[in-house]
């Protein structure tokens, strides 16, 4: 292997400059060899060789630009094929499963959802119906050569190492290797990479969403329970073993309600969908249709229920507010339940924050609510599966062999 | 500038490797080149290439090492000069102020704690106080050359990009420039970095302390206050402008006291020294004498105390079972008064977190007393003074110019 004089292995060298190049078009589409040559801080005609080796292997294609009113010939756009590399996102959330095929560059290729009733399903079932679903999008067959992941966002508490769920309350499981078996029913050898679904709402929103361009966010999302997913100087924040961000779970009610979760006072009990139906006066558990009617009736100026949804807000300042004191971030994203609140909220929220959130942390933090709606941890499971290849996608510029067969090397 | 095949300029990555060197030698002490060699994944030659630079600067040195029992020639021992490079560090503690000249590998050269009574000084004094306490070290005179920088630690809300002091209560502060007011006083145009007492505990535990070894990290110190700093990945998070890690205002009580930031029910209303020792019906100002009277008696059994004691252990455990539900650590340092409360607590916090905190973080998370005692945030400002330095110590070695001009370039 040639070394160069500096002592870094050349071979190491252009590996990195091989995934900074894709990154970036990955993230922000297509892009000039002159912006390339900006964002990267790589010469030229650096530039122009990786990217020959990138258009060889055909993930890339190069068009000369029209001229730009510059003088000079205008430098060529550089775009990815969206069909050159792909993944598989899978979605396990409270009420639906959903697949996708998406492409390099974030291109959603192909799309699923598909409701089913709320309650406890058991696993095997639940990866029969996802295979099922994976299988009416067309893959393998509809896309070129294998993905070169698979990515999962479940509803649950996630060890990213081997995509071990220790408890998702809401499907009713405990200690599942769901990683394990969706690679046994999806009979891969390549990677699949489970993440709690807030994490990667988090991931989604802030490569492609609300959050894009900012640094420190938090991204807390509320459905029948409360996770959230924090981004640390730009980068996922997942704690030792990826069960970071389990907010719902910050206890700020001594003498509150009973949690699911084993603890009292948690603050899903204060600002989960079942909090806020109750609190309204209706079925804690009548899920999205009863949640559906009670924002109508917020719309339509029902004051029981703007009442309701007021304390609700009061309850999510209380627990926002912790969070800007300890992780001063300088964006929140309200997703879910929550984003669909925020108009109501936004009031309460901002009052209450200001009376308990510390000023210097307080004063530099904007809420906003998610911009990528329900398939944000979808998005998100995609992101996570095209990481292993975005952090080194040499391999696979000069090997023959399938993805399948790399993925597991 | 030269620039090398592969798009990298070889300036940058000759800066990234001796970087590399020189972080190596100031976080482990002294290594031998076959060490660095395994460390830094850099080439022999480039080894030797690298240090015969830092050794011509005068700020390490090598030695042939005694025979290691190994065939063939036993591999140079390198080590740094403590003196050559020097940083500052100063601390405003609660009732104290402290200095320290520490060089290069961390090694104390210099120091002095004095006490003063609690209260709120003016800024001025203060700033005064410390150019005393420095002088009385021998600073500048003693060292070779001028130091690399000042590192501060206070016991305060820090913004850390100018070391403005958005509030610190214990002080009586408000809105304070520290940062500029240090330059000024110590005449320096060098930088004088400021931040968060705790954050700097957090940081000098971790780099030499009982986090050492561990990437995701909760240091929490418990004073009048109670502060944290966070490490994520082995690297601090700060967030947004370096205001993270203040969870003395988690909202833990809803029906609990004022708290000095104007919230009501936060954290160290119910675990700060002052609930301390109301809690064992001693005054809640009376600082250090009480606290000792009160450890004492803790001790020598007294069950009133030993109730109070665990009063606070249980509403530790309160706030430590939310941090660990957010943050997902490896490891939980304890600092300051909790430090010290940890034998006494041990098996209440442990009780608590197996009630409260989410089974999966709860079941990997260690819990440990600090090891640097008082000091740590001292040493920390030391770390942080050293870092621009660490981070790029090329400029050092060529120049000719003062490190005072270099600084700031």
């Amino acid at each position: 292997m040639p070394r160069d004089v500096l002592g870094l292995r050349s071979e190491t060298v252009r590996r990195a400059n091989l995934s900074a190049i894709l990154r970036e078009l990955h993230t922000h589409g297509s892009l000039s060899r002159s912006e390339l040559v900006a964002r990267t801080g790589l010469t030229r005609s650096a530039i122009r060789g990786l990217i020959g080796e990138f258009v060889a292997a055909g993930l890339m294609a190069e068009r000369r630009s029209a001229s730009d009113g510059q003088p000079g010939r205008p430098s060529p756009q550089v775009r990815l094929d969206p069909g050159g590399g792909v993944v598989l996102a899978l979605e396990m959330a409270v009420d639906s499963l959903a697949a996708s095929i998406v492409g390099l560059g974030g291109e959603v290729l192909a799309h699923r959802r598909v409701d089913r009733p709320r309650g406890h399903f058991s696993v095997d079932e639940t990866v029969a119906d996802l295979l099922q679903l994976a299988t009416s999008l067309g893959w393998p067959d509809r896309i070129t050569g294998e993905p070169i992941g698979i990515g999962v966002a479940v509803v649950g508490v996630v060890r990213r190492s081997d995509g071990f769920v220790s408890i998702a309350p809401n499907l009713g499981w405990r200690d599942v290797p769901l990683g394990g078996l969706l690679a046994q029913a999806f009979a891969t050898t390549g990677p699949v990479r489970v993440a709690n679904d807030a994490d990667l709402g988090a991931l989604a929103e802030h490569r492609r969403g609300a959050a894009r361009g900012h640094e420190h966010v938090l991204f807390i999302s509320g459905e029948v329970g409360v996770g959230a997913g924090l981004i640390s100087g730009g980068h996922p924040l997942a704690g030792a073993a990826g069960f970071a961000g389990e907010v719902g779970h910050i206890r700020v009610n001594p003498n509150g309600a009973a949690c699911r979760c084993g603890s009292v006072g948690c603050w899903e009990t204060e600002v989960g969908e079942g909090a806020l139906l109750m609190r309204a006066g209706r079925a804690p558990g009548g899920g999205r249709k009863e949640v559906d009617a009670l924002l109508a009736d917020a719309l339509a100026g029902s004051p029981s229920v703007l009442r309701a949804v007021d304390d609700v807000g009061r309850w999510l300042g209380v627990g926002i507010a912790s969070l800007v004191n300890v992780l001063n971030p300088e964006l929140i994203v309200l997703g879910g339940l929550f984003g669909r609140l925020h108009p109501f909220i936004e009031r309460t929220l901002a009052a209450e924050l200001d009376r308990f959130a510390l000023a210097a942390p307080r004063g530099m933090v904007e809420i906003a609510p998610a911009s990528l709606d329900i398939d944000a941890p979808l998005l998100g499971a995609a992101e996570l599966a095209f990481e292993p290849f975005l952090a080194d996608p040499a391999q696979w510029l000069r090997s023959e062999v399938g993805l399948r067969e790399l993925a597991s090397a």
